[in-house]
């Protein structure tokens, strides 16, 4: 298999919010992009999604000879992928659809091509155990809008060659995202895994009459929400922890996770956990003490706080008379 | 009891990460602020800590005279609370040393000052029930930090007086913060419940080697982190539902629910609960179309990429060779 190939023609097949949000990022750093979707009316509602995207696209920056020209709908899933170098899948998120889709891509396109599933939950492995040509399939799990947000999570299966996981990242790096490896497979990935927590405990407080929906979006927007666009739960933490970093927090609070916070019970903490925990903070710190980062933060937030005023979408109080 | 009583004179009682915290914005939003902490060395530790925030505070604009020099400490409990009309608690997360603490507060205030607890966890029905005057007590918890971040969750106990929760939150309102008054009593209150769900879900992901500390921080930053900044998990979803909103998303993602996501058991997602999400999500967003919501959105999203591409802490890639 050639390594270090070009990618030049990128397919996208299925033509759902998250196929168009993979269309529009790629047209607007300059690729050609070819498009396969056999919903009745779907390239109308692609270009309109494009061009809605347009403007932000615009506003981030386009790539030189970037146009929204250069996208086209072929009609047959075997014409759709012949010449492609990347082909994107984002059909339902149904198994056997998936697996069926995969596998007309997989016997269609070149040997060489890369194969890559968005899907939120299927593993890798899963998905590519009835293709001809298994080593080149990865997941490529994007957050929507696609076209702004950076993550993507790629995972490989069992059968993928280790060589496609980074010939991916490069591709993903060259569209302006933020590609994160994961090494382990399971169901929903990580970030997904992060956000279901959130979001089950959140239809928990609702279903338990302790909070409205607004309450709840309330409770996450103007505190943890902040802090989260600029650090993860972890180096939030490491910040807590004062001088000491995590080392202090986990000693402090560490007692806390057995507290009835929360439908999630807590893994044990034990001193090997912990001192995973610290030693990944202080590692990401790097040479950066918590003073420096919380100066950092703080900068940020200033910043922050003068935008998001401008944005956050509810204009009443929350304050019941 | 005088009702909407003028509040001039505050009293911060524990000068931690915290409490400090508290001082920095009342002190930027022109109050006098009496500080009252036996542990050697607080009074220099408090004027630091106020120093340092003090630039984020002067960046986000100081009230007309707001200065550092209106802070003053005093050496006892009975003195540091004699005058003051609010007084606010930060002991560390201990019940019996809170319950303590907040018995000798109750003990020298004037018996219409409203007393107000930092404490994350403790519902207020136990902290009150040992006070003179219960009906003035509240929690009203912060988030770290205290002198940027606009949230503080205000929860009243079985004996607090309803007047009492809407003069602190006029309070809350004139330090630029952003009261959200929880009306039911659960342990961890409503914010710090969220948080620990995603927490917990993080620890079990670094504990079973799915992730590393740092990809977990990465999963979040440059994915859902960003949207949380100006909406929260309902909003979002709401928006993931296209132009049907919560509706459609429920019906789509619902299922969801059931597959082995996360460490955190779904609540079972009934007729009511749906009906309840989806109302709240409708109400919320008034007459503004998902399509209006999702335009803000874009316009958020393409200014805060702008800034946090400056201000994501960490600077090597993360892809693995």
């Amino acid at each position: 298999m050639a390594m270090n190939r070009t990618i030049n023609n990128i397919t996208v097949v299925g033509t759902g919010v998250i196929g168009n949000g993979w269309i529009a990022r790629f047209l607007a750093q300059g690729y050609d992009v070819v498009a396969f979707d056999p919903a009745v009316g779907a390239e109308e509602r692609t270009r309109k999604a494009i061009d809605h995207a347009w403007t932000s696209l615009e506003q981030r920056g386009l790539a030189l000879g970037a146009s929204k020209d250069r996208l086209r709908f072929i009609n047959t899933m075997e014409e759709a992928v012949a010449e492609a170098d990347f082909i994107q899948e984002n059909v339902p998120e149904r198994e056997d659809l998936k697996k069926s889709v995969l596998g007309n891509i997989d016997r269609y396109a070149k040997p060489e091509a890369i194969i890559a599933s968005s899907t939120s939950g299927i593993i890798p492995t899963t998905l590519q155990s009835n293709l001809q040509y298994p080593e080149r399939f990865i997941v490529a799990h994007p957050f929507n809008p696609v076209y702004l947000l950076p993550l993507v999570e790629v995972v490989g299966g069992e059968s993928t060659d280790a060589a496609i996981i980074k010939e991916a990242c490069g591709l993903f790096e060259k569209v302006a995202m933020k590609p994160l490896v994961i090494h382990k497979e399971i169901d929903g990935h990580v970030a997904d895994r992060l956000m279901e927590a959130l979001w089950r405990e959140a239809l928990h407080l609702v279903n338990d009459g302790v909070a409205t929906t607004e309450e709840v979006d309330t409770a996450i927007i103007y505190g943890a929400g902040l802090r989260w666009a600029q650090m993860g739960p972890f180096l939030t933490f490491h910040l807590a922890g004062g001088e000491q970093g995590m080392r202090h927090m986990l000693e402090q609070f560490g007692p806390a996770l057995k507290l009835p916070w929360t439908k999630l019970k807590a893994p044990e903490l034990t001193d090997a956990l912990k001192e995973r925990v610290i030693e990944g903070c202080e590692s990401y710190a790097g040479n950066q003490s918590v003073a420096d980062l919380e100066h950092k933060r703080n900068e940020f937030l200033v910043k922050l706080l003068d935008l998001v005023e401008e944005y956050w979408p509810e204009s009443k109080s929350l304050v019941k008379e």
